[in-house]
């Protein structure tokens, strides 16, 4: 029953992007730091639903262990949808009918809402805790699997902050962003209580993960 | 006839340490950042005469690399040790009679100085130069060899601002300073037009280089 993170980042630690426009809504920089990860066969098969496509090196042997043995997750209001789309009550998130998730999912928000049900066994649920509270009816929910902490950055921070990942990936593509919110601003020391391992793609993505 | 660069830095950019203090001259980051590297068999041997002792993995095969090929070097007047010495018109570097250089080097300062030449070849010769103009200095003195830019940060960014760096490597230590001089702050973009390899050692550090 681990708490995991697992995020890209550039290689000056930026975790978004902030070159977003009207005509491009991602940015360019978004789909430059993501790259590596979205062109793999897991997120092709798994995400696109293109079998048969995508990378199979050590990008896609980190890809596949994302979605491995997880019973629940966390995620911040943002990266739910809940920034973009304050005022519609029925906003389910992006994904649809058919998650990527398949487990409970603990959506941090002030705003108030009622537990939605998806089809494919997904159930989003909103709390206002903070995170040893979420976390610990996260692992309740994850019925001895592991629970990831989702995201944004904001939020994966304060859970760092607080102590409570016990394995933490980061996918480090070699670019610089110089701009957006910091995944290691504020964390100095991190690393005490944490052996790392690093492992080299061959696109010169390095895939670092700190693990207890 | 490559311009090159090698730098220890942090997970988090950081390629000077802040936490020295009287009794502990170097701080207790110092040791922390660069201990991958001074572990390695070519440091033990050629910067410290311990014939036989060091590691000898993937840090080593870097740490090797660092010493082969050069011609001259650049370097500024904090890391030469005019910073600390600035009243001793005497003063011949950190390195005692037996540097590890053994050819020119080309010093940054405005406090101009007499060329010195050492007793093992090296010449120390100080300039009030702009980044390219002591390049230009350096590669007539390198004879067909590879310029390195030794450091310390502040002068390394500069070279790399002004797109005079053929080969950044940096191996990354993996861990958070959060203070210092941080490598890649105000680099946005620097990827561009190069490639990217990254290499990962044993003990968690990354070796990561960008070359064109």
């Amino acid at each position: 029953m681990a708490v995991r993170v697992d995020l890209n980042i550039s290689l000056d630690g930026y975790a978004t992007t902030t070159d977003q426009t009207r005509e491009k809504p991602f940015g360019e920089d978004w789909g430059r730091l993501v790259g590596p990860y979205t062109a793999t066969r897991t997120f092709q098969e798994r995400v696109l639903k293109q079998p048969g496509k995508g990378t199979t090196g050590v990008d896609d042997t980190y890809a596949a262990a994302y979605f491995e043995g997880i019973g629940a997750e966390i995620m911040g209001a943002g990266m739910f949808g809940l920034h973009n789309f304050p005022d519609d009550p029925e906003w389910k998130g992006w994904w649809g009918d058919e998650t990527p998730f398949q487990y409970p999912v603990f959506i941090l928000t002030h705003d108030a809402r009622e537990p939605i049900d998806m089809p494919d066994g997904t159930r989003f649920e909103f709390l206002a805790a903070s995170p040893q509270e979420a976390l610990d009816r996260a692992l309740d929910a994850a019925a001895g699997q592991d629970v990831r902490i989702g995201g944004g950055p904001t939020v994966i921070k304060s859970f760092l902050k607080a102590g409570l990942v016990d394995r933490i990936h980061v996918g480090i593509t070699p670019i610089l962003l110089g701009r957006g919110i910091n995944l290691w601003e504020g964390l100095r020391g991190l690393e005490n209580g944490y052996k790392a391992r690093s492992e080299a793609a061959d696109d010169g993505v390095t895939h670092l993960t700190f693990f207890r």
